[in-house]
C-alpha cells in the first residue's frame, strides 16, 4: 500500500508520471497474472479486510443513512488512489453514483467499470448470522461447514472459504476486486492500458430509477469507448464468463381485496370472496404450469436471437443436471436448458401473502392477499408496454385498477379491486458479441484465466446495461467475478474467496491489457 | 352470590333440596325474564368480571398451560354451584372437558349444555390490545370508538359496548351467560326444568380430534334426551337464533417444494420451478373463481335439503345487502344468498405464504409455498373421503404427497412434491327441525326473546354436533347467542354486552322453561 500512500499525498500528476513511466513494462500475460497472482498471496488478509469493510455498510434501500455512508468511503477510497472521485445525483433525489476518473498517458480508449454498492433487501430471521457483520466459514452452509476466524489465520486462505454478508458477492466483490487489482498494478509498476472511469451505482437493487437521469445530465463526463459491467455470477462451471446482454426488468406489488375484516370462513365462505383464493387464480390466468406468460399482448416486439447468438448458447458447457442436483429440485420448470429458458421473459412470483399458515392459521377469510411479481424482460420489450400490457390484461378480467387503498364507497362500486405498486425498471439489451471490442474483452479476460471463458450472448438476471447503451451509445460487456452459488438476492449471500482471487486477475487483466 | 355460597358451603343436597321446594314457583314467562334481566343489572359488573377472568386464560392450542388453568378453574365454578364436576380426557391425550352435572327433582329430561372454552390462535401483531387483557370499547373498533373503565364505571352499562379479547365470544361467552342464568335462579328461586350436565370442551377449534373418544368412552355418564350446543353467532339481524345442523370441518396445509436454497429469478427465472405459482396452479385447479370445488369426486354423497330445510332458508330475513355494506364487498363470490350458499361444502384458503412481499421482497424464486386449508363440508360427506378425494386429485396432477421434509434423494426423485399435515375433523350434521324437541327448544328461545327466533336449518360454521348425534344418539340443537360481528377467528374479537344480556335470557328459560 505503499504506493496509494505516495499517491495520496502528491496527488493524481505523480500517479500519472507513474504510469506513464511504466507504459513501457508491458508484460507477458503469464507474467502479469503471476505478480498480481503474488500481490494478492502477500495482502489476502488485507483484501478480505477491504471486503469485509465495505460489507459492513448497511447501504440497501431500506437505509439510506448506510448508502450514504458507503457511498462516501468509495468515494474516499478512490480519492486515495489518485482518481478525481465526486458522487453523481440526480435532480429527483434517490442514492448518489460514486464516480472517478483516472487519465493514462498514451491511452487511446476509455473504459468505464461499472459496479453497484446498494444489497438486496433482506429478513435477518432467514440468516444464520447477522446479513451486515460479515462472517467467514469454510465453505457453504450445509451443515459440514465451519466458521473460520480469518483475522488470525496463519499462511494462506483456503480459497474455498465464503465470507457470508449482504451484498458481499452482488456487487461489493467487484469493487474489491477492481481497488485490489488497481493496487496490484500500482505496486508492481504496471500500467493501464486505457483510461479508466469508475461509475458506482446506489440503487441498482431498486431497478435503477434514477441512472439514466444521471447517465444523461453527465453525458460528457463519461464520454468513454466501453462500460464493463461487474455486476452478475460467473458461469455455474465456476470458469470465467463474459455476457453480452441481460433481461430488463420491472416489477410490483399486487394488492388484491376481500373483507374490511377477517371473517369466520365457516360462516362466509363461499360467499364473502377469499382474496387468496382470487390471487391464485390471477396468478394461474398470468402464467401457465411450465412459466410460459399468458398476458395478452405481453409478448409484442420480441426479437429474435441472431445466428451467432443461437451458436453461443448452443456452445455453453452443460450444467442442467448438476444444477438440478444442488438446487434439490426434480424437473425444470419448461423443457428447455436452463440458458434457452433465460432467452424468454419470465414472470416471478417473489412472494404472496394472504392470511395465516401453520399454528397461526385461522379459520377466516383474509381481508387482502399482496402478490409480489417481477418480469424479466428480453430485447425489445419495454417496461411501459409490458405495464400497459398486464393493466390491460387486468381490465379485461374485470379488475378495476387503483394505485392507492380503496375507501369504503370504492370498495362497493367495484366488485374487483386490486392495487399496483409499480416499481421502475429498465429494458434488457443485447450486444454484438461479434463486434471487435467484444473479442478484445474476451481476449483480455483469457488471458487471466486458467479456463477457457464462457461467452453468454444475454444473462437471465438484469443489470442496467440498456440504460448505458440507450443514452451513452457504447458498448457495454458484462464481466462478472463471483460464485454462482453466492445466494445473491436471499438469505445467507455469500462469496467464495476463489472467484475474488480469479476475479482480480481479471480486473488486472482488463486495466492492463485491454486494446482494440 | 349469598346462595352459591351456601351451596359450597353444603354440598349438592342443599341445592337439590332447595331447587325442589322451589318447583311450585313456575314464573309466567314475562316474570322469569324479568326476574332475570333485574338480577343482571344489579350483577353487571361481576357478570362481566367473570367473562373478563375467563378470557385472560390463554385457553389456545398452543398453549396447554393455559388449557389447563382454564379447565380447572371451570371444573371449580361447577363446583361452586353445586354440580358434581370433574374433567374427562381422552385415553390418547388432548386437553380435558370439563364435565359437571346436577340432578333436578322432578324433571323427566336432561339436557347437555355443550360450549369449548379453547380459542382460535391468536396474531398479537393482528390485535389493537392484547388478545388475553380484555379491553372494553365503546362499540365496535371503526376510529369513533373509545375505551371503556367499566371497573370503575357508575350505572348501567351501555350495551353497545363490547369486551375484546380472544375467545370472549368463541365460546366464553356461553360458558358465562349459562353460570350467570343459572345463578339467577338460584337468586331468584327458580328451579330448573330439567336435569343438567355440562360439557365444556378444550379442542374444538383445533377440529375435536379426542371429543369422539370421550364421548365414547362415557356413554353412562353422558346419557340425556338432547344436547344444547352455546357456540357460534347469532343472526346477523341479532335476532335470537336455533340452529339445527352445521357444517363439518377438516383442514390441512400443504406445502409445496421449490430449490433447496432461494434463488435469483434473473437467473433461474422460467426453468426453476416456482413454488408461489404452484401453489396458485393447485388452488385454481381445485376452485374455481365462484368458490365451486373442482376436485373430482369431492361432492360424492351429499345430501339434499328436505322440503321443510328449504323453507326454513326462504323465510330467513334478507341480510345479504346490509353484510356488503357491512364488510365493504362489492359481490358476493357466487350468485346464492349467503344463507344458500353455506348449504354447499366450501373450500377456504385461510392463508397462502411463500417468498416475501413489499418492502423485503427479494428477486428471489422462493424456497417453499405453504397453503393453509379447510373444507366445510355438508352431510353425508366424511372428512376421511374428502380427504382421499383431495389426495387422489393430487395424485392424479402429478404431485407426490409426502408427510414429512423431503430428503434430498426424495426431491431428486419426484418432481413435484407436496407434504400434507391434516387436521382431525368431523362431518357435518342436520337434525329434524320440525321434531317436537326441535319445536320445545325453539319455543323456550322465543319465550325469552324480544323479537321471533331465526330458525336455520345449518350454519355455515363447524361445531361438533355430529360427533354428539352419532356418539350419544340424542337429538342436537345450536343455541347460540354472541353477535355475528364479533371477529370469531381473526384479530380483535369482541362480545356486544346486549349479546350477554340476552343470552343469559336465553339460558333462563332452557334451563327453567323448556320442556316436551
Amino acid at each position: 500500500m505503499k504506493w496509494s500512500a505516495v499517491i495520496t499525498a502528491c496527488g493524481t500528476s505523480l500517479l500519472l508520471l507513474a504510469f506513464t513511466t511504466q507504459a513501457a513494462h508491458t508484460a507477458r500475460p503469464t507474467d502479469l497474472q503471476a505478480q498480481v497472482d503474488a500481490y494478492r498471496a502477500q495482502h489476502e488478509s488485507a483484501i478480505v479486510a477491504r471486503l469485509d469493510e465495505l460489507a459492513r455498510f448497511k447501504s440497501v434501500a431500506a437505509d439510506p443513512a448506510g448508502i450514504a455512508a458507503a457511498a462516501d468511503r468509495l468515494e474516499a477510497l478512490l480519492k486515495e488512489r489518485g482518481f478525481d472521485a465526486r458522487q453523481l445525483s440526480a435532480g429527483t433525489g434517490g442514492p448518489p453514483i460514486v464516480f472517478g476518473t483516472l487519465e493514462v498517458a498514451n491511452a487511446k480508449r476509455t473504459v468505464i467499470f461499472y459496479a453497484h454498492y446498494d444489497g438486496q433487501p433482506v429478513t435477518p430471521s432467514q440468516w444464520s448470522s447477522d446479513p451486515f457483520i460479515p462472517l467467514m466459514r469454510s465453505g457453504p452452509i450445509n451443515g459440514s461447514e465451519h466458521e473460520i476466524d480469518w483475522k488470525n489465520a496463519h499462511g494462506a486462505f483456503d480459497p474455498e472459504w465464503r465470507l457470508f454478508a449482504r451484498a458481499v458477492s452482488d456487487d461489493k466483490a467487484s469493487i474489491a476486486a477492481f481497488l485490489t487489482a488497481f493496487d496490484a498494478l500500482q505496486a508492481t509498476h504496471k500500467s493501464p492500458s486505457v483510461n479508466i472511469k469508475v461509475l458506482w451505482e446506489g440503487e441498482e437493487e431498486a431497478g435503477s430509477p434514477h441512472l439514466a437521469e444521471i447517465l444523461r445530465n453527465n453525458r460528457g463526463l463519461l464520454a468513454a469507448d466501453l462500460i464493463l459491467v461487474g455486476d452478475g455470477p460467473v458461469h455455474q462451471t465456476r470458469r470465467p464468463m463474459i455476457y453480452f446482454g441481460a433481461r430488463g426488468v420491472t416489477g410490483l406489488d399486487a394488492t388484491l381485496y376481500g373483507p374490511l375484516r377477517a371473517l369466520h370462513d365457516g360462516h362466509y365462505g363461499n360467499w364473502v370472496p377469499n382474496p387468496a383464493a382470487m390471487a391464485a387464480t390471477l396468478i394461474a390466468q398470468m402464467r401457465d404450469d411450465s412459466g410460459r406468460i399468458l398476458i395478452p399482448g405481453f409478448a409484442d416486439g420480441i426479437r429474435a436471437l441472431t445466428a451467432d447468438e443461437q451458436l453461443a448458447l448452443l456452445n455453453l458447457p452443460p450444467i442442467d443436471d448438476d444444477l438440478k442436483r444442488e438446487f434439490g429440485i426434480g424437473r425444470s420448470e419448461g423443457n428447455e436448458q436452463l440458458a434457452e429458458s433465460l432467452m424468454r421473459p419470465a414472470l416471478n412470483i417473489r412472494g404472496i401473502r394472504s392470511g395465516q399458515v401453520g399454528e397461526s392459521a385461522a379459520n377466516a377469510i383474509p381481508t387482502t392477499a399482496v402478490i409480489s411479481i417481477d418480469f424479466r424482460l428480453v430485447p425489445d420489450q419495454t417496461p411501459a408496454a409490458v405495464r400497459t400490457a398486464f393493466e390491460r390484461f387486468l381490465r379485461a378480467n374485470a379488475w378495476t385498477v387503483v394505485d392507492g387503498e380503496p375507501d369504503l364507497a370504492t370498495r362497493l362500486k367495484y366488485p374487483r379491486l386490486i392495487k399496483l405498486q409499480w416499481e421502475s425498471g429498465y429494458p434488457a439489451f443485447r450486444a454484438d458479441l461479434s463486434a471487435p471490442v467484444s473479442k478484445a474483452v474476451i481476449a483480455a479476460a483469457g488471458k487471466a484465466a486458467a479456463s477457457p471463458v464462457v461467452v453468454v450472448p444475454m444473462v437471465g438476471g438484469s443489470v442496467p446495461l440498456y440504460e448505458f447503451a440507450d443514452v451513452l451509445q457504447m458498448p457495454v460487456i458484462g464481466v462478472p467475478i463471483v460464485n454462482h452459488d453466492n445466494g445473491q438476492h436471499a438469505a445467507n449471500e455469500n462469496l467464495r474467496l476463489k472467484n475474488l482471487w480469479d476475479g482480480i486477475d481479471t480486473y488486472a487483466a482488463l486495466l492492463a491489457q485491454l486494446q482494440w
